[in-house]
């Protein structure tokens, strides 16, 4: 299948994979209760390590679990783990190969603590090690570039949440993600023609605070990977403490800012940027002011809850690095230098 | 004072701050015993962070202790702070005033959870919400850009590491910065030099991994602050998944590569840069084949253990960051649209 199909097939995708993991995440969040859980320590890498940022928002915010991100270097190369004590270790992978991803997940077992291992691969080492799994059955991800991958993995993140705190009302919101991708998957022929004005851009920053703080890391990703941009990503807040430095006219700035807690501060930094440093503004929002400022905006559906946005948010985000790509003129499907697979140490 | 007079009184800094706070950390570490803590819980922004980021792999390495980096949003914007059970929360912030930071100290001790700040100000708020407080005692820091108040904070947590393993060893080797750092002050000239190469480079990547992974992200952004070249930070592993397709040939890769366990991985990567690549290579290193390597070498002195080479390795990016902006023509003293203290929310 190819990167385009698979960004189109992904609300059939969560539609799936909510399906097959209903009750997986029931077991789960009943075997490993939060009240024995000091934190959650997370181990990824690449578009996973996305992932791990969207739950350190979500479990943060609505489960009161605060997230450890693991330095996997600590564990590989050096062979000086952390006491993991109090702690839920956790790999993200899509392949579940990679080795210091895994390696991470083994100290965690070997030290007594439960371990979970989320991958669209049931039988790879990564979730032979893991007392727990998560199959995130995003089927096989043909493109180098993951997407489907991705936003599965978010979706697990989102259930756990919910099964955490046997929520109803939150997997009532999940049920409806398939109705608000089919919204954004809606813009694509937009994307593709508002892209082109990019078609000669080298470089640019991404914004995005809170729950789309990950969206805003993907997003960079995917342009790195697919385009050759340098795309760097920020936090509005740590934006403007230093790297907002090189921000001159015209300079282009993406920025994923949908309605919530922190739209007033997005509001505040993207207003600045665009009247005092003059930069070029492609936003992506539910919010009208948002989207009038914006050289270049792209809307997203109305009630769509901030905490569960991540899922949608990244879609347009995919659509115009892929049709960005091919406005370049690159390869969709396999760009230079990469796997599919990446093994780490 | 001036930015590089600043630069270059970082050894006598280091002096005085290690006599003044000799006592300071044995009262700190013996009040907060590892025994009771399953991680630390840092908040901090920009160079403060970066900071941070060498707490993760020293206290894990050298302590066993994870560190967690907060997502001060889910205190302040979201009003949903996660629980603290089993942390030690701490706030680095030169200035000690942005607001954000000393939510999250206050946070912790709301929770009845010990605190620690790190800071250049002890009449800061952030200082008087603090159970503990290190003074860094870096003097007045006049450039925007920070860098002797950096490798104070380094030096803080450094001290914080010998003095919860009672380490006389530990403390012996930090009582030899001061050689080391006048060791890489004498390459300034040639530094200067170095950088002329470099007046018309827009981007680049900075790789650093373990403890030197916060010396990538530290050099990058002054990079950003000072010469508003679009600099990005990354792990020899996170760069293989999947930025790493941006380099084509020439593209600029600086990399902090010293003696250590991280060494090998580093090796390969730029090895495979350079051949494959064709890059081009500016390197900080005291290992002879990694600068035999690159077109630009800035050597370290032999000797620096691993663990402490992230106070020596900086001082010639810092240097390298001021020639470049001097030959650039951009203010070394004060970048534009920063001030010295950032507050965020």
């Amino acid at each position: 299948m190819s990167l385009h199909a698979e960004i189109h097939e992904q609300t059939a995708v969560w539609q799936h994979s909510y399906a097959q993991n209903r009750e997986v995440v029931q077991i789960i969040t009943q075997a490993v209760s939060l009240d024995n859980i000091h934190h959650a320590f997370i181990a990824a890498r690449g578009t996973s390590d996305n992932a791990a940022r969207y739950a350190s928002y979500l479990w943060g915010a609505k489960n009161q679990l605060p997230v450890t991100l693991a330095t996997p270097s600590l564990f590989s190369l050096y062979q000086q783990p952390p006491q993991l004590r109090g702690a839920l270790v956790i790999g993200i992978s899509q392949s579940g190969e990679s080795p210091d991803i895994v390696n991470v997940v083994a100290e965690g077992k070997r030290q007594g603590q439960p371990t979970l291992a989320i991958t669209n691969e049931p039988e790879s080492p990564l979730a032979q090690t893991a007392d727990f799994v998560i199959n995130i059955h995003a089927g096989i991800e043909t493109a180098v570039a993951a997407t489907k991958t991705y936003t599965s993995q978010l979706l697990a993140i989102a259930m756990l949440s919910a099964a955490w705190n046997q929520s109803d009302a939150q997997f009532g919101l999940i049920e409806q993600l398939g109705e608000w991708g089919t919204a954004v998957l809606a813009h694509d022929e937009k994307i593709a023609q508002l892209a082109q004005r990019y078609r000669y851009m080298t470089q640019c920053v991404v914004l995005g605070r809170g729950y789309n703080y990950a969206t805003a890391f993907e997003w960079a990703l995917k342009l790195k990977e697919l385009t050759y941009i340098i795309a760097e990503p920020y936090s509005s807040a740590d934006f403007r403490h230093g790297p907002i430095a090189i921000v001159d006219r015209g300079f282009p700035i993406m920025a994923i800012a949908p309605t919530g807690a922190v739209l007033p501060d997005m509001r505040d930094l993207l207003q600045k940027l665009a009247q005092e440093n003059e930069a070029e503004l492609l936003i992506i929002s539910n919010d009208e002011a948002m989207l009038n400022l914006a050289n270049s905006p792209i809307s997203l559906p109305t009630g769509l809850p901030e905490w569960l946005s991540p899922l949608v948010s990244i879609v347009p985000a995919q659509l115009f690095a892929y049709h960005l790509t091919r406005s370049k003129g690159y390869n969709t499907e396999a760009p230079r230098g990469l796997n599919k697979v990446t093994k780490t140490t």
